[in-house]
């Protein structure tokens, strides 16, 4: 364990395939960090709520914005215990026998609880955050967001206590004798592709895709 | 409401966009069926835990399998209630504010409680729902399932009781008067691509790539 490791506990702990698990900031960090949704996870009278939403990090912070009257932001605000997931599909493992097919995969599951931003000043600095994580340059160039909007706007911020990180690269391992089986077995990558932006209907005329918009 | 919709309680009710909300499983299960991989959350000693996974689904059940040891299939096969969570996220939606920046999606969100299969028989019907909604085809070309394998390997049954979706397309709305703005705004398309299938290193000579698995 290194400075930068989460203490390993009985709610981060790797259960299944510990070999795969991973439990310091380096490599559960990035993994939050290349995904533009994660899945929030909290618990409303006694039975369990898991929703997707946009999310940020900086430093062991996760931001979440949203509308004041979303419940999972209310949630979120109330300083109830929550757990966050973040997970990339990579490429389905196709091995000789289904027993042994399994994915590549990045996942990282985080613990902690919220508090709602109060004032403008840090609601601002979250939601730059945010939209630089998304879009990087976009917070620039858009028009800049108004009292009002920043109003109608929750911010919530949590913090990280614990987590833990799961990866699976490689090709399939199977069973010694399956190997000479007439099988095909391999990886199929499964990769996440942006595609060529699509101009509004009324985008006013002239105006090109922005550089930070492309090769995406 | 329609036959095939489900009732609208507080568990599964929109609350925040209820527009882009829908109750009926037309909507709802192809958004299920499209994913490779689900997010199931419980409540583990009082704490929210959101965990990813393999699933399919038939009919008005959702199938899980993993190791016996599994926490999330230990607490599956106990029947707690459960919520599990798919999504697709379609495209960054560019306004000419931030405030008003979206993102195109397909999420379904689920609630229901679960058992623990527990003849060969519908452990191997589930396991093939699974097999054939990830690889349809690979079933039938696999090296088959021993009775070791089928014993090392738990399956559980989530009986779908309630469940919404919430769906966003289409470019970006602007205020009014943020349209004559010399901003670009649009669509990011996203689309997840599956490329070209690698083969294991040990692959015996002479295997093509099966039909089953191009051009998916």
């Amino acid at each position: 364990m290194t400075a930068t490791d989460f203490p390993k506990t009985d709610q981060n702990r790797i259960r299944r395939l510990a070999k795969r698990g991973a439990y310091d900031r380096e490599t559960i960090y990035p993994i939050v960090d290349a995904a533009q949704v994660c899945h929030v996870a909290f618990v409303h009278e006694g039975q369990p709520v898991v929703i997707p939403t946009i999310h940020a990090r900086e430093d062991d912070t996760i931001y979440l914005h949203g509308a004041p009257a979303s419940r999972l932001l209310k949630v979120v605000a109330a300083g109830a215990p929550l757990c966050v997931a973040v997970t990339h599909l990579d490429g389905l493992v196709v091995a000789r026998s289904l027993f042994n097919s399994s994915m590549n995969y990045r996942s990282a599951v985080l613990f902690g609880h919220g508090r709602l931003l109060e004032t403008s000043e840090e609601k601002l600095h979250a939601l730059e955050v945010i939209s630089e994580h998304l879009l990087p340059g976009r917070w620039a160039e858009a028009r800049p967001t108004t009292t009002t909007e920043l109003n109608a706007t929750a911010v919530v911020a949590i913090e990280i206590e614990t987590g833990s990180a799961k990866v699976r690269t490689g090709g399939p391992v199977d069973d010694e004798e399956d190997y000479s089986l007439p099988i095909w077995a391999g990886v199929i990558p499964l990769q996440v592709h942006a595609l060529t932006p699509e101009p509004d209907s009324r985008l006013a005329p002239g105006i090109p895709v922005p550089d930070y918009l492309l090769g995406r």
